[in-house]
């Protein structure tokens, strides 16, 4: 068996030795026990975790679950949605630890340094069935089989819309020529199809009507991107204590985000020719992040970039309020706009 | 990127750098041109191939259209279910391909080989997901959306079985003190469970009853067995011409398949110890294989893994049998049965 040691890229710190010893003791685990250590549940022994562990925002069964009670005042029905909307997520996240080689996430090692790689297939695989087979579930919570059936539909359009996604971002490195458009058309895929989902799936849960869905959906689409926006925002000038990330981040790890793509599409002369030398370099140092920091401040990218999720998250609140939300939903919809493109972390 | 030639293990032959060349060719696939690729439709610059590419027996589809057609004089009906399976089995293939580090399937480089590790774990990902959206358009064909739905739950059970046999399998890897009873069940999950898959699923597309579809399925099950147990000999003792690989080729990939198991399961002795020292080994040479053949004929592995073949192959042909088929659907099922059994590829 070839160990997550083996196929470490040699690039990688150090650390990997330290995190590959573990792969040693864990040689045979249960399918189950990867995913129940990856969703947080247990530790990599399979016991209950001495201190709890950080499960993400939750994101995308919330929306799911908030557009059906919105519409229907009810959110239990659509449960099995939001369920499968997080295990869908957390599959594609065993599997871009693995394309990405990161060592950990959310201050544990990934099941794939764990584990290693093909075990870390595997486990993504299988929580994706896992995910599946819940949306399947939906008839069991009173949706009729025809409902339940057109969401299992929605979620494998989503689901493939997000592969193809990821396609285009594997495909974007390495690349310095990536324009803003492809890159917001690359994030509306990657990102942005599994939150439209997210609340299309919950309002079809809600409502037989399709264009309150639709509509729906399209505020959705719209919010994914504001979403995935300040996630790039919050990359490189996030602070440390809220996202536990240095400074830069996102620069030092060469990630082609918004900021930096927006940064290459519109320096011209001397800054160009910087970031252009820079991103060539195999790894960047702290003096590199500096620079590429202080062409950004120059072009001031964070202040488009604010503007840019300030105007997609208007319009996102805009296409909400064209459907008649009771009250309550509608400012819950306000707050939650506004946590998002607000938040910290 | 990080790409195929940084990411192969050391131990693989030179031909990785032939193969990895192309790589740098091929940095932007989309995902249609992988997908195609793989099934042999175009080569690997997104032309049609100049020779026909081997595309497999299509076993699975074979039975869900037989199991179909057999119970309702239709197969036209289960063709989503059908393309359905032949996806899933070829997703699984890519992955398996990167699990494997195989640099060649049917004679031309694996995805992987040729776009990387990232790019090819999508791609099966995409392959997949095109698989479940084509089950849910078994509606289109006329099946009633609740048959559609309880095919889609099978589709999934079937699958999340498969992978809790991959699972197993690379938990196996290393280990030399596998029960036999514990290597049938890791074959009836990873290649059972979809071949039973694909004549319950028919036979559910085909009829209404449950109990037919039931003893179907029961008979899918013992088939899969008999098919993977025939492959497992011809992996070993298939006939160079016929198979495309020379004899003794399992023994020299260290492949735990059911001779071997069943040969460190029964060996005692000098004999076992010959066979635990040798699997022992990083890489085996000609000698090795030819120690280990000289094992399994003292133990006449062959011909005890030919019976088990034969009886599984009999079980199979009496559940069919329990059913009231058409005549011509008997024999047919007497013809598939006989060519799993004495196929020599």
């Amino acid at each position: 068996m070839r160990t997550a040691v083996s196929l470490l890229p040699r690039e990688l710190p150090e650390e990997q030795a330290a995190v590959g010893n573990l792969v040693a003791e864990h040689r045979s685990p249960s399918l189950g026990d990867m995913l129940e250590y990856h969703m947080g549940w247990v530790d990599e022994r399979g016991e209950l975790p001495l201190a709890p562990v950080s499960r993400g925002k939750a994101l995308r069964p919330t929306l799911c679950l908030f557009a059906c009670e919105a519409l229907s005042g009810e959110w239990v029905p659509g449960l099995p949605a939001a369920v499968a909307l997080e295990l869908i997520h957390n599959f594609s996240l065993i599997h871009d630890d693995i394309q990405d080689g990161d060592l950990e996430r959310r201050h544990r090692p990934t099941v794939w340094a764990l584990w290693g790689q093909a075990q870390a297939i595997v486990a993504g695989n299988a929580m994706r069935a896992l995910a599946d087979r819940t949306a399947l579930e939906l008839t069991r919570r009173g949706v009729k089989s025809q409902t339940a059936f057109r969401v299992s539909c929605l979620l494998t359009r989503g689901y493939l819309e997000m592969t193809s996604g990821q396609c285009m971002d594997l495909a974007f490195e390495g690349r310095l020529d990536i324009r803003l458009e492809d890159y917001l058309e690359m994030i509306s895929r990657k990102t942005g199809a599994l939150i439209r989902c997210a609340v299309e799936m919950g309002a079809m849960v809600g409502c037989d009507d399709e264009r309150t869905v639709g509509t729906l959906a399209h505020c959705g689409s719209t919010l994914g991107l504001a979403f995935q926006i300040k996630d790039d925002i919050l990359g490189i000038w996030g602070d440390e204590d809220a996202t536990g990330k240095s400074v830069g981040n996102d620069i030092r790890r060469k990630k082609k985000s918004f900021p930096v793509v927006y940064a290459l599409e519109t320096a011209n002369g001397a800054a160009r020719k910087l970031l252009v030398d820079i991103y060539n370099k195999v790894s960047l140092d702290d003096r590199d992040v500096e620079e590429v920091l202080g062409v950004l401040e120059e072009l001031d990218v964070l202040g488009y970039a604010g503007r840019v999720t300030q105007r997609q998250a208007a319009l996102a609140l805009e296409e909400a309020r064209r459907i008649p939300l009771p009250p309550w939903a509608l400012a819950e919809t306000e707050g939650l706009v506004q946590f998002l493109v607000q938040r910290e972390s």
